[in-house]
């Protein structure tokens, strides 16, 4: 794969001072056009061999171009907030929004790389991490975006000729780091690494593109005129049609027995009881959140449900048992200006918490395959492949020691309509009814449906639904109230 | 993901005696327009708990199509020709041809999924099994397959009711074997390995459709108009126009130097030091080709190169030192009707050689990334997801012990024009010489860019592109043998 990148390639001083300008002008008037369009972002991960230039490359990118549209994310030893949550949370946080370029320098590649090389971890684990990459490039470029690697490269023959070079001289010798000097030593695994991890994720629609880096100039242009090349054709294009064709229908039970249909509504608890349990649970749930091995793990707790089931009373019943300072309640709306210009689960990975503490999300990244695919926000295309991205995601969280549970609260069609009503009566709770709730509720059973699908397809053993009947909200909210606490206990025995 | 299908579904007598003829029919008049139709294959995959009624399922299918556009695999232990061959051998082999229903029955997730209950494998064998699949499947319907996975689940409950029901009876106890038994044991590891295994597979275009499968009336009808819904849709819909968008450019070196560019192609060699030579590498590929170590590997050598650039020549030479029993030379011309019927790699895993044989590909697989790029005859979606695929394709061939060596042959534009030119006045050359090379000789920079590309993309330290200088025909052959013996070598050293 280095072959035409160990050639020797060259580009005279005239040619190049008679290219570049043409070159920052066309970057340029893309970078305004990438940003009127706004419709996708364009990501340039910068990787290589040390001495190939990388870190010139990136300076001279934000030379070349407008530095207001571009955002340059180095990565460097994890903080403690990084520390705190899945591997993947850092680049996440750091990608670029449409309209706009990111550079991404120290990335996903680095740490999968070297810990091989310096045989911190062990063949299938850098296989699994590099499965993980392509999962997540393959959501990226879903998602529209422009991905494009770029690997410098330089011969075992040439590096040693370019550190030796740059020690050589005083103003550069600073440049060579013991860093360098140790891969160097270890050049050959490095490419052999490199080399396997280079081929497993070049893909048709983010493939690896290798660039010879001994010449300045050569390297320069070729990763200039790439990105230009690559950004140009793109926004060239017409809007592209999603492939949602080859997606086969999701079947519907023939017997029309499903999954909420199968609930009990009728179940109830009387308040005596509910007072009762309710202190109990309550207790056992405070305790658990100061069990000192929860320290190192976390609680991720999602509600979602029918309007007016009661979502938000089950929330604060739960956060009344626990220290302000551990838990945060994150309620989820329409996205905002900044939210809609990322990946669609970019404003969860946010709101991912640090260990030791608990996040309850009133709505949540289910919105996708719910409110998204009944009211036909999002296509086919995008909503059935949500399914397995929400599932990654839940791994990725429940890997880092979260414990994710998630809850659909239920309720009758008629109980529904009472609630509505009471809602519409009472003045204090006038503003939780809204002209919106009565055009959901005509979709009632498009929305059923799609409950039923996500559950089938997103109830798992890292990340269980709980299916609450919730006509009744003290039975409902005792009913959460148990199921967290003995999730909580049997996940912290372990 | 298995809720639903522990509900106790069911369908009465009367209503399966009225479905079934109008299913069958719907079932029939669609196998009869796939056929028609031809556009692509329906595979569907019958999984799951024992005692759910996967062979019934398998059966029923049968009876209820016309069985001559059906094709049963069942696979159970693989036979000697298959334990030869990379694992997924032995599926390609069967997998249907376009217009035709392939009814898969004990499959690809068979064996990574026991061998984990069977504790025979460990998780990070499990993980990289199954992502061995998904790329599998991804090609699969890359390459416009309709892939229907149907999982027959049952409760631990209803799995242990079944079993003894089929029991107490005479006429069904055969149908218990000692392993259902010990299936029934291993029921929650089965049922949490297989849980992860449908979750990561779970994709948009290929999802798991999880069935109960306790009552025969509500499976049978579920999977068969699943299966009908599912074809149905395809059948409907006027053909996909490929996703081709997303796909960034490749860029060209801005020197204009290339791999090709960089060879000498004024090497050469005198007869009198070939004829020394050549007896030299002849008699030291007879002897490794008989070397003990050889019968766990395979060679697997390809040829490519330009229009009368010698690459039969070199094969015969090459195959002259072997023994007629231990190679097959494999000359790709255009692919025959039933080829064309199945994904592109299919016709070269037909002649994937066995363990202690060699194969030579006079041309191969690149033609995907050559000849149909060049004259546009697989779309930029098509040719461009090939790369990976095709490295996919030979890391599987070596992980099974195959030495995967690929020679270009590279000759000028000018000595091609003289070898020409003497084919056509030679008489027993003419056949050699054909219009369409002439054509292709036209696109001999569009040819020279292909082949960069393919280099570029597919020459990895498992599977490395040789570049042969073939000017002069002595040189070039002396170059393969030597490449040839000196890989062996350093292959059976180790």
């Amino acid at each position: 794969m280095f072959e035409s990148a160990e050639l020797g390639h060259s580009i005279s001083k005239r040619t190049y001072s008679r290219e570049v300008p043409k070159l920052r002008e066309a970057l340029l008037d893309s970078q305004y056009d990438l940003f009127q369009d706004g419709r996708f972002p364009v990501m340039v991960l910068i990787a290589g061999v040390d001495g190939a230039g990388k870190g010139e490359t990136v300076n001279l990118l934000n030379e070349w171009m407008d530095p207001r549209h571009i955002r340059v994310a180095a990565f460097g030893e994890p903080s403690d907030e990084e520390r705190e949550r899945p591997p993947m949370w850092r680049y996440w946080r750091e990608l670029p929004p449409k309209g706009k370029i990111g550079i991404l320098f120290g990335h996903w590649y680095t740490d999968p790389i070297l810990d091989r090389v310096y045989r911190k971890s062990k063949q299938p684990q850098l296989i699994l991490s590099i499965e993980e990459i392509v999962r997540f490039e393959k959501m990226l470029t879903d998602e529209g975006a422009l991905l494009l690697k770029f690997w410098l490269h330089l011969s075992k023959e040439k590096q040693k000729k370019r550190l030796k070079a740059l020690e050589k001289d005083p103003k550069t010798r600073w440049r060579v780091t013991e860093t360098d000097r140790r891969h160097f030593k270890l050049y050959d695994r490095f490419r052999k690494v490199s080399e396997l991890a280079l081929r497993q994720t070049s893909s048709a629609s983010a493939p690896w593109i290798v660039v010879e880096g001994e010449d300045a100039r050569y390297r320069n242009l070729t990763v200039g005129r790439a990105l230009l090349a690559a950004m140009r054709e793109r926004l060239d294009q017409k809007p592209a049609k999603p492939a949602a064709d080859r997606i086969p229908p999701i079947p519907r039970p023939i017997d029309n027995r499903h999954v909420l249909g199968a609930l009990d509504l009728t179940l109830k608890l009387d308040r005596k009881k509910y007072t009762e349990l309710f202190a109990l649970y309550q207790g056992r749930l405070n305790l658990l959140s100061r069990n000192p091995g929860f320290r190192r793990r976390s609680a991720i707790l999602v509600f979602e449900g029918n309007d007016a089931a009661g979502k938000g009373g089950a929330i604060r019943r739960i956060a009344a048992a626990l220290d302000a300072r551990h838990y945060r309640i994150i309620p989820v709306a329409a996205p905002t200006e900044e939210e809609r210009a990322q990946p669609y689960l970019w404003r969860f990975w946010r709101h991912v918490p640090q260990l030791g503490r608990f996040a309850l999300f009133d709505r949540s990244w289910y919105g996708r395959v719910l409110v998204e695919r009944v009211e036909g926000l999002a296509s086919e295309f995008d909503w059935a492949r949500a399914y397995p991205e929400i599932n990654d995601f839940e791994q990725q969280l429940a890997d880092n020691g979260a414990i994710v549970m998630k809850f659909w609260l239920a309720i009758s069609k008629d109980e529904q309509y009472r609630r509505f009503k009471e809602r519409q009566q009472t003045a204090f709770k006038r503003f939780k009814i809204t002209p919106e709730d009565w055009r959901n509720r005509k979709k009632w059973e498009a929305y059923e449906q799609a409950v039923c699908d996500m559950v089938d397809r997103t109830s798992t053993a890292v990340a269980p639904w709980t299916l609450v009947e919730a006509n009744d909200q003290l039975y409902a909210r005792i009913k959460v109230l148990k199921t967290i606490c003995e999730r909580l206990e049997s996940s912290l025995k372990r």
